[in-house]
């Protein structure tokens, strides 16, 4: 008996695969004859990050596959202090769900995960979707201690949710309404939740976002080696992983559109949900062989 | 008894209206419902630059309105050596026809005009795209001089069009083919020309690219007062006006989103037409106060 509303990460079922001797966690939801899309997550971020209003609309035209990485959520295992760690994890987890090839929308730390998987087996990915990501060897990668991000991080009177309106979004009023109302988005879900993740999840991500600063030979030169239509996105005002670094995919990347959104910060594609939705669906569904849509 | 063709740049008549001691050359043409969308050209570029490609799909919602600044093609007058006297000159012809609000459509030197008109008179501008264009005080702006420019411009073999697609798509073979068929369309239209521009035109507009190049105060800073959701939009290879230009009006408009087009240099708009028409519709009918659409 068909369900009369969409599916939607408010109440999608995690599941659990089994793959090179992890147990990963992840839900899957939507309908549509596109391909999968597989959604890499932020630092820290697990599951339950993923906003409702991101993930339902684009899961009505094909499926979503949201992922824990190992050591995230309830995924066993440690986390990799590797972006290419990470991308062996979500690799061996495509491969238990048998998904030869799909659309992959990384965000932040997981737009890195998305780089890696695109160069260490390019087949598997058709397009590609970077959020408020960088290149390896990009500028000013999630540097906490930056006074602008180390300020509200140790302000004891903002915890969980409330860190992360503040973070993720532009010091103006209409961005920290969005990110309220992303933050109420995120609290509709009450049960089959993640556990948040602890300082072994940061610091282990934190040496991979160390390590993908450190770039060997010409700069940028390996984004030339990823041929798939990329759309790239941006808030203008991100201080966690500065607009520059998308400037720099969409300069390198051979066949990337470049979308950078006003007002806005590291979580644009929150604030923005209606327009980013509607700029996905219509990237993912064009069937031009350059990326512009 | 209605025409079964749209309406076209192909062959929509050239208008003439007297303001101000001027005659304006001018068409207009278009249907559906939206304000008319001002179209400011490119350097020694005429009513006859414009791709119908471009201009066709979008007068499909609205009028388009093309428009032969002071001493360019059939307008009377000599070319105004600042922005600021061209930005004069496009108000007079919106005060002839009636125009109180419109779009504004700026594409290399016509976004620069269109800035201006935004500053001198902000009522009559509701929503702005900037093409290819730069804020004043931006980098590098149209330096014929720079041999990636200067050695086209000198080659004998290239004439006209030809010379066009040089400088105007980037050095590959898709962006060069892309050329090819903007010249063939420039040339569907055979009657009704405007005389192509000559030394005059080009040493006055020059002028005004050096002056445009000029700022006092802070760096941009008279971006902020131009409030209107613009959408900024560039070829990431432009050697006429580098998409750091680009870069600086997302960064300091308000509410601007940023577009930039791979493989493609300062005609990224004629080169991706299909998909620029659509995010120009997408922009130009959406009913957001904010940029995005």
């Amino acid at each position: 008996m068909p369900n009369a509303r969409p599916a939607s990460n408010v109440d999608a079922p995690t599941k659990f695969v089994v793959a090179k001797g992890e147990r990963y966690a992840y839900r899957r939801f939507g309908s549509g004859s596109g391909p999968p899309l597989l959604f890499l997550q932020h630092f820290s971020g697990t599951l339950d990050n993923w906003d409702p209003a991101v993930t339902d609309p684009i899961a009505l035209g094909r499926d979503v596959v949201l992922f824990d990485n190992a050591g995230i959520g309830r995924s066993s295992g440690t986390v990799s202090n590797t972006v290419a760690g990470m991308a062996g994890h979500a690799l061996a987890f495509l491969d238990a769900l048998g998904v030869a090839r799909c659309d992959v929308l990384g965000y932040s730390l997981g737009g890195m995960v998305a780089q890696q998987v695109a160069q260490d087996r390019p087949p598997v990915i058709r397009k590609m979707i970077l959020v408020a990501t960088a290149p390896r060897g990009g500028d000013d990668i999630m540097h906490l201690e930056k006074p602008i991000l180390a300020t509200p991080l140790a302000d004891p009177a903002l915890h969980g949710y409330a860190r992360l309106q503040k973070i993720f979004f532009a010091p103006t009023a209409s961005s920290q309404a969005a990110g309220a109302a992303f933050v109420e988005r995120l609290e509709q879900r009450t049960t089959d939740l993640e556990p948040v993740s602890g300082q072994p999840v940061a610091g282990a991500q934190i040496a991979a976002f160390r390590e993908w600063e450190q770039e060997s030979g010409a700069r940028f030169a390996g984004l030339a080696r990823i041929a798939q239509p990329c759309l790239v996105v941006n808030g203008v005002h991100d201080a966690m992983i500065p607009v520059v670094n998308s400037y720099r995919l969409a300069e390198h990347l051979p066949n990337a559109v470049l979308l950078v959104y006003p007002d806005a910060g590291h979580g644009a594609l929150f604030q923005f949900h209606e327009s980013f939705t509607r700029q996905v669906e219509a990237f993912l569904s064009s069937e031009s062989p350059w990326a512009p849509y």
